[in-house]
C-alpha cells in the first residue's frame, strides 16, 4: 500500500473506553488513518467526538446506516477500507452485517452478538461477503501468546493433559459495598440483559479465557459443567462462574471468571500441561512465558529475543527487555487485520483463516461456550455441550 | 516438663521420606527425644533403623502391638509420652487405635484412616480416651497461614464469596512418560487401592488443599462437583481432579489437585475472596501472604514482623528475612502437640480442640470430602453433599 | 488545538530503532502526525523512508540544514510545529540549535550533547528561543516513576538516605563472544568515540539511572568515585561501570550500568530509602511500584487505580491490570511536549520546567555526570564533583 | 559414629537468638546432642539457661575457662566433642583458643576475631592443633548456593567479569526514628568499638556479602573503595555502607550492606556475571538459583531436582517443592562440621579444607575485608588492598 488505510468507527464516543484503545492500537504503526465514524447514538455527541478526532463534519455520521451507505457510495481509495465497530454489545451483530452487505471490511470488537443463532447468521453473511472480518480477542495479540500457541504446535508439550484458565477481576466488588449499603441498582450497563445477553461475567471475560485455551491449545473445548453466581445483590446476570472443562482429545480442565474477586485487576492467566512440558502465562506481566519440564530447570522465555519463534517475532516491535504491553497487543489485531485488508486491496486476499487474528468462528464458538456454561449451571451443573 | 519428651515411632524405617521429615520436626526445638520404635513390619529392617537412630536395642519392635503393650507397661516418664505413626497408610488407623486403646497419645500422619466410616469409629476413640490426637496436616503449620486465619477471623475480608484452592504437582508425569514406554507398571504404592483406598491424588493431596481451605476461612465445605481422572496408563485410582465447591454461608469455589502438571513441584496455593479484602497464599514462598484491597494498595503481609497477629507470632521462630519453610512449619504441629500432651501430663489437658493443631475431625472431615468427590465423579459430577 | 500536530522528524531512516520508537510514540494519542523529514545523511535513503512513511515528496529533505529553513518558511499553521531529532548522538547539538534558531521547537533523543559546554551553550540557545526543548528520558514518563516521585515530594519516604541505582544491559556479550573469537572489531557506532563522545556505558544508560535517581529523589547528585571499565577487547570506550554516590543533603548511593553483564535485558531499577518508608520500581515491570516500611506490611503501588495520584493518573491510558509499557512512557514525553507547543501556538507557555518532560538542564546535568564519572575513573576512583 | 556427637556451647542463654538458631541447627539431624554449656557470664542466667535445656546442673559451667578444662578431663566419648560458641564477638577469638588448646574441636558463630591479626593468630592455633574449625558463615550452607559455585566450577559462567552483592537490611531506622526523637543513646551492642570492634555494620553483614561472594565465585577480592556512613545520631561506627570491588583476574563489582534501609528485611542477595552465562540468587528466596544467557531463556533452577549437583544434593533434606530454608541451611554447616569430627574421632581427618564448611581461613579473609574498608573509607575512598 502506498498509502494509509482509512478507518471509520461506530461507537467510542466521548468518554468510551474500550474505543479509545482501539483508536490507539490502530494509530500506533501509522499505518491507518481514522477519517469517518458514528460515535454515538446521539448525533450531537457524535459531532463532538468527531471534532475530538480532527474529523471532517461530513464524515461524522448521525446513525450508522447512514455511514455505511454513504461511505459505500464514495470511491474507493476515498471511502472507508473497514469499519470498526466498538458499539455497545446488543449492536455488534446489527452494525457489522449492516458494513459487510455495503462492501466494507470490519474489525469488531467482542461479543460477536448476542447469541450463537446470531453469530451463526454474521458467519453466513461474513462468509458470503469475501471481505475481512477481524473479532478483537486482544489478548491472543500478545506475543508471548503467540509463542506458546508456537510451542505446542511444535510439539514442545507433548500430549496436553489439563488446562487451567482464569480470570479473576474485582471491579464488581465496589457494587457490592453500594448494593449492601442500599441502593441495589444497576450500575452498570453490563448488567443489562438486553445488552449484555444471557451471561455477564462468562460472556464479557469468560470467553477469553475460553478463546485463549482454545487460540494456544489448539484444541476445541468440546463441553463444561458450570456453575454461575450472582453474588451482587440486585443482579440479573452472572458476576462469577466456574466450571470443569473437557478438551477434545481428552484433556481436562478448569476454568473460572470472577467481577467479584476483590483487588484482582485484570488476572487473565493461563498454564497448559502436557506430558514433556507445560507453560504458564500471566497477562499483567506479559511478557515473560515459563516453561517447565519434569526433569530440566524451569525456563523464562521472554519477548524480543532471538530465541523467539516467527509469530511471536512478527508482532514484536520492541528489543528485548523495553516492555510491550496491552495496546501493542491489540494493535497485533489491528496489524493483522491490516494485512489482510491490503491483501484484499490488492486482490491477494488469502481468506480469514489465513491471517494470525481472531475470526467471525472465533466469535461463534464464544457464543456456543455462553450457552452451554449458562445451560449447565441453570441445570444444576450437568456436563453440556458446546 | 522439666525433661523432654519421649516419643516413639511407628514406620519411617530406613528410606522412608515421611518419617525423616516427623523426625526433624520433632528434633527441632530440642524438647522431644526418640527413646523406641517399630520402624518396619520387616523386623531386621526396624532393628537396623533403630541403630541409625543410636536407640537402645531393647525399644526397637518388632511390631506394633508388642511396641503398644510394652511401653504402656513401662512406668509413666520412662515409657513413651506419645507415638508418632508414619506408617503405610493403611495402617494409620489400626496402629493409632492400638496406642489409644494403651493410654498413649498419638501424633498420626494422614490420611486418618482408609475410609470416613473408619475416620468416625476411630473419632469416637480418641473422645473416649481423653488422649491427645494431632493429625499432621502440616500447611496449616505455617505461621502466615495461621496469619489469614486470624484475618479471616478478625474480619479484615469480610464476607468471604470464593475460594480457589489448588495443588498442583509433576512427578506422576515421569511414569506416565514410562508407562506408555511400554510397562505401564504401578511403580507407586499410593496407586494401590489396597494402601490408599478409593483416591490416589484427592486422598494424599487434595486433601491438604481442602483442608487448608476450611482451616483459613472457617467456612465448612458443604458439597462439591468433581471430576477425577486417571492419565497415567495401567493405574486404578485417580492422578489427577477438580472440582467445584460449595461452602457454607454461600461461598463458592474451585478445587484442584494433581501429580501429571510436569514441572510443577509442590504447589499448594490458596486464594481466598471476600467483600472486603482477599488473601493469597504459596506454599512455595511460605513467609509472605499477599492481601488485596479494592481501592488500596496490596499488601505483602511477612512472617516474623510485629504487625504479625498472636498465632503466627507463637509458631515462629526466626526474625523477618530469615526464612523458616517445610520443617519449621511441621514441626509446629509437634510444637502445639507437645503442649497439649505435656498439659494432659500435668493434669491440664483442655481437650484436642483447644489446641492450635489438627484433629481427628479433621481426619474425618478429610474422609468425607475424598467420599464426596469420588461419588460425585462416578456419578458424572453430580453436586454431593460431604 | 482544533487540528493536530505536525512534526518533522530528522534521522529515524530504515531500520534505525529509536526513530521508529519515537514515531510510534508520536502517533500513539492521535494528537500529532508526521509531515516532514530528513530521515537518513543519504538522500535516497531518506526518499524512500519518506515514502514508508507516506510522506509528501516535496516535505522529505535531503539535509537538516534545508529543512529547517524551508518549514520556517512556511506559514504558521502548515509548517510543521516542532521537530522530532532522532540522528546519532554527535548530531543532536546541531540539529537541535538550528531549529531553535529557526523558531521550531525540538524534541530531542539524549543525549543532549557530546559534552557538558556543548550542552551548555545549547541551553542558552533554548532559553533566549523561549521555545519547547524537550528531551527524551523516556523512563521518567512511567506513571509509577511519576507516583514514586509524587510520593517523595509529599513527604512520604521522610529524609532519603540511600539511593540504589542500576541499568545492567547483556547484549554486549555476543560481541565480547565475537571479539574473543578474533576479530575485535568495532560492531557498534556507540563505542566510537566521535559519535558518541567520552563515554559509551555511561554515557548511554547511566545517565538514564542517575536521571531516573533525580528526578524521583528530587535531589542533586553532587559527586561520584567511579570505576569504568572496557571489558570487549579492542574497544575504546567503557562498557562497564560502578560508581559511589553523594546526593545533596546527606544522601549516599551506589550507580552502576553495564552492557556485559549477560542475559540481563534492560534492568534499570532503583531504590530508594528514607527514614520512614522506601520504594523500588524495575523497568521491566513497571506498573508496580514497591512501598517498604519499617513496622507495616510492603504495598504494592499499581497503575490505574484511584489511589495513585495526580501526576500518574494525568499520563495513565488504561485501567488497571491493562498493562502499559514502554512505547506508552515514551508517549507521555510527547504529550507533555504536545502541551507545551500547544500552549505556545496559544500563546500561553508557560516555560520548559513548567511541564513533565525532561529538559535541556536535565540534558546538561547528565553531561556533567558523564565527565565527572569519567575523570573519576580515569583519576583512580577520585571523588569528584559534577 | 555409633552415638550421636556430644556438642557444649559457650553463650546462646535465655533470649540470645543466635544461640537458639545453632541449637536448632545442630538438632535438627539429630546426630548432635548438647550436654554441657556455659551459656552467660552471668553464673545465675547460665545455670537457668542449662534447666531449660535439660542439662544435668554438673555439666553447665560459670566460665568457659573451667569449662574447656574440665570437659578436656573427661573421658573421650564422655566428654563433649566440640563446642559451639555464640557468646558476644569480643570473646569469640579468647572462647575457641582457649577449646583449641584443650583438644577440643570448635564450631564458632562469626566474627571470627576483632581484627586480622587477632584472626591470624587463631589461625596458627587452629593449624597447629590439627582439630576441626568450622565458622558459621551460614548462608554458603544454603543448597543453591552450592549449586552457584558447582556452576562456576565447571566453567558454566564462562570468564566472570561483574559481580554484585548486597545486604540490605532496614531494622537500624527504628533507631534513627527514636535517636531523633531525642534519646540518641546506642540501644544496641552492636554498636559499641569495644564489641564490635572496627565496624558495625560492614562487620556484621557486608562479611556474608563478602564471604559469598568469593564462594561462589572461586575468586579472591583484592582490594575496595570504600564509602562507610554512620546515619543513626550518636553513633560511633557505621550502619551502612558501599564499596567499589575489584577481584583476581579482572572482575569488577560492587558491595554493599545496609542497616538503614527501611523495609529491607535479610535482603543478602548476589548476581555473577560471566561471559557465558550469569547467576542471581536472593536469600529470602532461597531454593531457586536464576541462571540466564545471552541468546537462550533463563532458567530457574531449583533445588531437590535431579538435575542439581553432588553438593547441593548432599545438602539437601527435602524433595523440590518443599521448601528448605534458614535453619536448613545453618545445619549444613553442623552437617559439614560433623562429618570432619566425626572423621577426626575415627582417625581420618582430611584437614578443614576439605570439607564444605566455611574455615578459619574464610573468618581471616573476612578481617582483611573489614579492616580494608574502613581504611579506604577513612582514606576518603582510596582503593585499599585486603
Amino acid at each position: 500500500m502506498n498509502r494509509k488505510l482509512r478507518m471509520g468507527m461506530v461507537g467510542g464516543g466521548r468518554g468510551a473506553f474500550i474505543g479509545a484503545v482501539h483508536r490507539m492500537a490502530a494509530n500506533l504503526d501509522g499505518k491507518i488513518e481514522l477519517v469517518a465514524g458514528c460515535f454515538s447514538s446521539d448525533p450531537e455527541k457524535s459531532k463532538l467526538s468527531g471534532e475530538d478526532l480532527f474529523l471532517s463534519p461530513d464524515r461524522v455520521y448521525a446513525n450508522f446506516d447512514e455511514m455505511a451507505e454513504k461511505e459505500a457510495a464514495r470511491p474507493l481509495g476515498d471511502r472507508i477500507d473497514f469499519v470498526s465497530i466498538v458499539a455497545r454489545n446488543d449492536l455488534h451483530y446489527k452494525v457489522a452485517k449492516k458494513f459487510l452487505e455495503n462492501g466494507i471490511h470490519v474489525v469488531c470488537e467482542k461479543p460477536l452478538a448476542l447469541s450463537k443463532a446470531q453469530g451463526e447468521d454474521l458467519q453466513n453473511v461474513v462468509e458470503k461477503s469475501g471481505l475481512v472480518f477481524a473479532l478483537t480477542h486482544n489478548y491472543t495479540g500478545y506475543p508471548m501468546v503467540k509463542e506458546a500457541r508456537a510451542l505446542v504446535k511444535q510439539g514442545k508439550l507433548g500430549k496436553i493433559l489439563k488446562i487451567v484458565a482464569e480470570y479473576p477481576q474485582g471491579y464488581g466488588i465496589v457494587s457490592y459495598e453500594e448494593a449492601a449499603a442500599g441502593d441495589g441498582k444497576i450500575s452498570n450497563w453490563r448488567m443489562d440483559p438486553s445488552i449484555s445477553g444471557i451471561s455477564n461475567c462468562i460472556g464479557d471475560i469468560g470467553t477469553h479465557a475460553e478463546n485463549l485455551a482454545q487460540y494456544i491449545s489448539g484444541l476445541k473445548l468440546e463441553s463444561v459443567a458450570a456453575d454461575l453466581n450472582t453474588f451482587i445483590p440486585g443482579r440479573e446476570l452472572d458476576d462469577d462462574g466456574s466450571m470443569l472443562c473437557r478438551y477434545e482429545g481428552g484433556a481436562r480442565g478448569v476454568l473460572f471468571a470472577s467481577q467479584i474477586s476483590t483487588g484482582e485487576e485484570n488476572g487473565l492467566n493461563i498454564r497448559i500441561y502436557g506430558t514433556k512440558a507445560s507453560i504458564e502465562w500471566h497477562q499483567e506481566h506479559p511478557n515473560e512465558l515459563i516453561v517447565k519440564y519434569a526433569e530440566k530447570p524451569r525456563e523464562i522465555w521472554r519477548r524480543g529475543n532471538s530465541y523467539n519463534g516467527e509469530a511471536a517475532a512478527k508482532y514484536t516491535r520492541l528489543p528485548f527487555g523495553h516492555p510491550e504491553a496491552f495496546i501493542e497487543a491489540f494493535a497485533n489485531i489491528y496489524l493483522a487485520a491490516s494485512e489482510a485488508i491490503s491483501d484484499s486491496i490488492a486482490g491477494n486476499f488469502k481468506g480469514n483463516e489465513a491471517y494470525d487474528f481472531p475470526t467471525v468462528k472465533d466469535g461463534v464458538e464464544g457464543m456456543a461456550f455462553i450457552e452451554a456454561a449458562v445451560k449447565s449451571s441453570q441445570n444444576n451443573g450437568a456436563w453440556t455441550n458446546l
